[in-house]
């Protein structure tokens, strides 16, 4: 088969031929009918900052796929041949503390597919069964990969409910728009958006929000608590990382308001602890993946009753012999896309 | 002023002409713009059943409310000439160990305005000021009056979240079409509600019910956990106080779902507690009234944004001077109608 | 091996010779070193009620037991020759909306050990390796098959906490038993019982009731409420199932209050529904089994240090050839009992 | 009558002579019985940091008090001659938005007693009524001026409930002492304490720490973590402000545990933002005061059944003649003291 591979330490990746992987006995084996390209994809291709640690090449990469049951391990139940499946990446040991207590999306042993394990940029992976969502038909093969992403933002914007709430969502990347689309969904009254570029802006404001700030905006602060009123904003969704984002949106959030963490950051950061946050008595959830399976029902209810629509933040397809333009236009400094989709 | 007299231990009410009231120091005088029926005005217009032990005529009646304000009493902070306002009608202490536990909508002291004290059916009335809700403008002068149980739906949908959630309606008057546009704003991927009256059913479907059932569908239990999917639903918001419908609801809810329990029931009834509630493990919650004021700010927020649209339930609007016809509509065997307003 | 056989459709039990169970590849071989008798066992044993149903003899009950791993399935991970485990007698499924949404206990293909499957009371059982709860060392190997009704206890009382809230513990057989400790654990600023039986008023005084009162005192609805203050209890734990305890914890919560249903009626139940519920605005919670395994957790940790100690609630332990005084002391129309212990 | 005032605006303070307050209609005029002196005291003592930005001289100050009610404003209800009262420092305005959603202690127009308007550190104060917590008896009228800090560690530790989980309170001053008194009474399975000063360390063991680490301890973090168990603490409740100490906790907090953060930091900090919040998934609780009336509830109740016994925290009581000392010991540079009370 096809796979995309990780095989030097060095700038990008190569499409090799390779075998078909053989699953273990928890495992099931899926014919990949898409894959997307996740920012986190970007350091292990560029060869940069954390990957260099982690990443041990050569290996098959990817963590955003779904596709099609081909054989199932004696191990694996709940699955038959022809299941639809997206996969969840955060393979969980299943045994530890957080596991035990419904947080498996924090599992003390966590391994990353496509990270620590090999991935999913290929025509078949093998994936383990815990790890496997099956849709009940093929209704949405079209977004299936893009489902582990978007299930993060499900987490993130839907930690508390945020109905008839204000939300500042800060970074329109993928993950920034997904983020609008939930917020919608979950009944927020006023969504103001935080973005620089051009053609993210116009996204969000497709995806629904009522307003989108520059980050560059003068007042910038005073304008997003005007807009909101009632002294500032119920809920920050910080999908950035940036560091003025993150001490924008603590400054913007109404006292006793909620701070959602999902961004990350690529070093330490300062922030105004006493003023920020202490005084103002808020509460910060920080978002690390999705809860399973939780989000997961969530997600597929939203979709299956059109209350969110992903489909606009897949900005471009290509197949996947294509994945130096795929890559490229995921790191285009313009920032001219939203989510990038491969197909093997 | 002229004002809606419930003068005589007997059926139906009086037009009567009467003095402005005084007000206390604590208190605004309203001028009243809009009024609406609420379903426990029946009984004190029929001279039925709880009516005939709690009200003592002569007074003026009416709880649903909205105006001007006229006139401040020197204790009444944060209101000025020309607000207007909506009314919350249960008058709660301030005092006792619900209202210091933020649990004022079921003091310990509670009166209902309209029931235990003089009512809002007239062209002037005086209201604690710590029950007045100041809208920032006249934008819901139309619907001011349908607020207080427009609030009453806002918080027993609404109790938890429903995003994503299948959410069962079972009685559709004003509550349970309020019910309806409320679950749909905040997110319910499927909703489905139960009620007898053709009429309603239309209204029903018109507020956004995927599914509208009669109460005498054969097998309707399993046609609602097959419309549901996963075993049941995940919310049902009790609006009717008919004992079957209370049976359904439980049934019908998944194990480990949410009832809720609005509607009230006439008497004493008969519930199989151990199958329908302990061995499912189901949460209840019990509804009187709205949380003050945080179901207003919700209601207000949703309004503004156009999340809900209550409207079409106000299906009759008339002059006071035709309060007979207004409650005869009320009264209708065949319940055509849904919120009934009338304009001092 | 020697095992407690239901082996006709009668009266009693037989101990009888049989062959140690054979182990499923994901179960593990138990040594049992403790077996306790629930009160579910009863109708079993009887052949009476809900057991005539559901119960297909001839076969091994009993579902409260603890042991050692004496050897494990291949696909039964975590486990090493040796440990110390305690038994969830819900065997969840693991793949249905409840169980994929942490909420097992009520997963809606439940089976019951020593109900729908081969049971505990023998001298070696076979366990889903997912229902075994492994201790850390064998400090509680005299209370290990107490652990799984300690467990309801702790998820009844604790489902929200306790502390410096009046609680009323209604029926003290062992599960009420249980939350007197529990809640004193938590925090509990009052603790009230109601119990008929002399034997267990006192041990509810011994596990930490501040005052016990018989269900025949005069006014007893209005004692408790003097006794709590603030116009009655916080929380109603009703671990009873006695339609006259319902209603009584029903009257006694305070408005906004909290109710946890765990104990099973007979039969359909009356209750006054607008009175007792909606218009007090309280939060009732059905209890089925303790959460998988946060309660366990929990119920560690308060065991561990000391926060908790079920042990006075032993009051017989017998050799398991003894099974019928063991039976006979827990049908004690006086219940002048506990938890019953036998030791296979 | 006498009063300590900031007269200057320089170190120090004086006693002096001056009039008994007039009271407004909403105000109570209380007998002050008992003071204490906050951590916040101290920088208007000595005429450093933020007091010389925010502080007026001249003007008595303090707003730690209890005593009994002289007179009552008209516009005061609840109140009669001879209440004992404890005072709730934060005037909160009744009409914001956190005001009315339940949030008074973060009201947007907040006002702090003896800090914004004159305090009570005098024989007599005047209090607005909505600030004043009335006890049923004077039982804790040697304990009734450090309620109000009290209510900070009550709110602090109790925001989400501790039973059965490992806390780490990181410095004993009077919050962290008080902390753990409550943690205690929560039902907390293990309490670690981090404190430097020998004389607080003593005291953090006899409220309750089960172990009383120093800051610099070798290995302190992996320390902390193999106390505690599965992986670091559930819940850290910071109470010092100190950059190393919440960098500490933001460590030693499990995955999707709970960080409280109650200590001021004196400027900006820096924090590992990535790896100790957004990957572990946690939540972090931001405690600005106690919740009015909710922490007073809890308080007193806890208070009442022993749960809790703050007193020894109280090491030294002076006549408030002897302010100086008073302060002093507040300001040993070797921290050996708890809280100060102060006799007017």
């Amino acid at each position: 088969m096809k796979a995309l591979c990780k095989c030097d330490k060095k700038y990008g990746a190569k499409l090799i031929d390779t075998d078909i992987p053989k699953i273990k006995p928890d495992e099931l084996l899926i014919k990949v009918t898409r894959t997307s390209i996740c920012g986190s994809d970007l350091p292990i291709y560029e060869w940069k900052g954390w990957a260099k640690k982690r990443i041990k090449p050569p290996f098959t990469f990817g963590h955003e796929l779904c596709g099609e049951v081909i054989e199932m391990g004696e191990k694996a139940r709940g699955f038959t041949k022809g299941d639809f499946v997206s996969v969840e990446s955060h393979i969980f040991c299943g045994l530890c503390y957080q596991c035990r207590n419904d947080q498996r999306h924090v599992c003390a042993n966590m391994k990353i597919l496509g990270i620590d394990t090999v991935g999913g940029f290929s025509e078949y992976a093998a994936i383990p069964a815990r790890c496997a969502w099956k849709h009940p038909d093929k209704k949405f093969k079209d977004i299936g990969s893009i489902m582990e992403p978007l299930g993060n933002a499900v987490h993130a914007v839907l930690v508390e409910d945020v109905v008839s709430k204000t939300v500042l969502v800060t970074g329109c990347g993928s993950q920034g728009l997904f983020a609008i689309d939930v917020a919608r969904a979950g009944g927020a009254s006023k969504i103001i958006a935080v973005e620089g570029a051009a053609f993210r802006k116009k996204l969000a404001k497709k995806m629904g929000a009522d307003v989108v700030f520059d980050p560059k905006e003068v007042n910038l602060l005073s304008k997003i608590k005007k807009y909101a009123g009632d002294g500032g904003v119920d809920v920050v969704c910080e999908m950035s990382g940036n560091p003025n984002a993150i001490n924008l949106g603590l400054k913007a959030v109404k006292n006793a308001g909620r701070f959602t963490a999902f961004g990350l950051t690529k070093d330490k950061i300062k922030i105004d602890y006493s003023n920020d946050i202490v005084f103002k008595g808020i509460k910060i959830y920080a978002i690390a993946g999705r809860e399973i399976f939780k989000s997961w029902y969530k997600m597929e209810n939203l979709l299956r009753s059109k209350a969110i629509n992903p489909r606009p933040v897949i900005t471009h397809v290509y197949p996947m012999k294509d994945y130096k333009k795929a890559f490229e236009t995921m790191l285009d400094p313009q920032r001219r896309c939203g989510k990038v989709v491969m197909i093997p």
